[in-house]
């Protein structure tokens, strides 16, 4: 049984340098693979998130990422990186690191997060429910790659119960979807793979006419994932002044909440295809 | 005429080191004071983050902070802090840097930004509205620092409908509100001051008998605010775990979006008065 995409892209190996600066941290070696590009031919900027978080999670005292930060100063490309990363803080119940994942002298990603051990106790309040979508068996394949170069579209499957009006080439002008997710390999999803997921769907500003580039994202990793789909919610509700939010939710098969991000984004123009 | 609270306790001047590490960025002096402080005697987040906002603002070619990220990393004590920052990358629309505030050799806070000149020219679509709330001179004063050390509540004026359960004694088990905000000397609010204004309220769990501590802010600045008061809402959704998010909108009073923020917080028990 071969290593699923996810684990054998996201792999970071120790440099020989490693600690030669005193800092506490290590620097990692990366290779961006081209299995995970949007549409603009770039990797996805979640599954450059996954590289540092993955680097991260080997040099903090912590299990789980509990909120992540990412900021995007460059296109990524399929090649070698290397993720750099430092421990910010190691305290009794959390640690904070940052990693900056660069590719030739270049920095392309500035990532930071918070480390803990992620539980179930404690008071529980809840605004808010899954997605009611019909069964995975019973929507349509959402085909998220049917445009440009994104060849990510092969990692992560999409079902939602009718195609996408800015897929039928009628966009709704509303700029929110329901659909289930999950890796289309059969790996299930962790608190590691998360930061990936929430940035691997088409930007919902396409049911606008417009499409986007994120600027920063930032992920809450708020419970364990029990196996199977995830149930997914993605909305924009404010776009103006050459910006949007977009905002995502994800729900497990036990109808827990998983994973909440939300990203700031810049509105570009769709080239006609 | 005197200098504005928020203006005089967030001023940062450059250090004689500054650049001594050949880093691009600046080291910074700043005074923390301790008119800011939350209910647990510490310097409030939200303080901090623009502190940092203000130093980056020196250091990056771009004149708004778009978006903002800070990791609370220890509790912030009035007194001196160092702000050290570095300029991560300069491009033609937009900016990144980084700031790191400490105290004595702790760090405190790191935050992380994105600059660049908002406008407001493009698409625009907004899902949503201002909270529909009785003028301001029709709501009741609230009492943010009515328990505990929150010097804070007089440099933020609160106003809503009526005042909120915590306060009664009777928490509602409904952890949003909505409610005028503004300086209470009557500085009008900009980019550099919505980062503490977002989090200078009672957290919304107090309504379900908790309280909690912010581990993570990010906020996005939206556009440029009218002057007067602003109106807001405030929600946390998702308590589970031991951790629960904070959403917060805050518009203008032309009605429009000028800042979105969402904070991850561990939860506290809410100790007797």
């Amino acid at each position: 049984m071969g290593e699923y995409a996810f684990d054998a892209d996201t792999r970071v190996v120790a440099s020989e340098t490693s600690g030669a600066s005193g800092a506490s941290g290590a620097d990692f070696a990366a290779e961006l693979t081209g299995r995970w590009d949007g549409t603009n031919g770039a990797v996805n900027g979640g599954y450059m998130l996954a590289v540092c978080a993955r680097a991260l999670g080997l040099v903090v005292p912590f299990p789980d990422p509990i909120v992540i930060s990412g900021f995007f100063l460059r296109p990524g490309m399929a090649g070698p990186a290397v993720v750099r990363t430092s421990l910010a803080r190691s305290g009794r119940t959390t640690a904070f690191g940052e990693a900056v994942l660069a590719q030739g002298e270049k920095e392309i990603v500035r990532a930071t997060a918070a480390f803990a051990a992620l539980g179930s106790a404690g008071p529980a309040f809840v605004e808010g429910a899954p997605p009611r979508l019909p069964a995975p068996e019973d929507c349509v394949g959402v085909p998220v790659g049917s445009f440009g170069l994104a060849t990510i579209a092969g990692r992560v499957e999409f079902r939602s119960a009718s195609l996408p009006g800015w897929f039928r080439g009628e966009p709704t002008g509303r700029p929110s979807s329901e659909f289930w997710m999950r890796f289309a390999d059969g790996r299930d999803a962790d608190v590691y793979s998360l930061p990936l997921l929430v940035d691997s769907t088409a930007p919902s500003v396409l049911e606008l006419g417009l499409t986007s580039t994120t600027i920063q994202l930032t992920v809450h990793l708020r419970a364990h994932p029990a196996p199977g789909w995830l149930a997914c919610r993605a909305a924009a509700r404010f776009v103006s002044g050459g910006y949007h939010e977009e905002d995502f939710e994800v729900w497990d098969s036990a109808g827990t909440l998983v994973a909440q991000s939300r990203q700031l984004a810049m509105v570009l123009p769709l080239l006609p295809a």
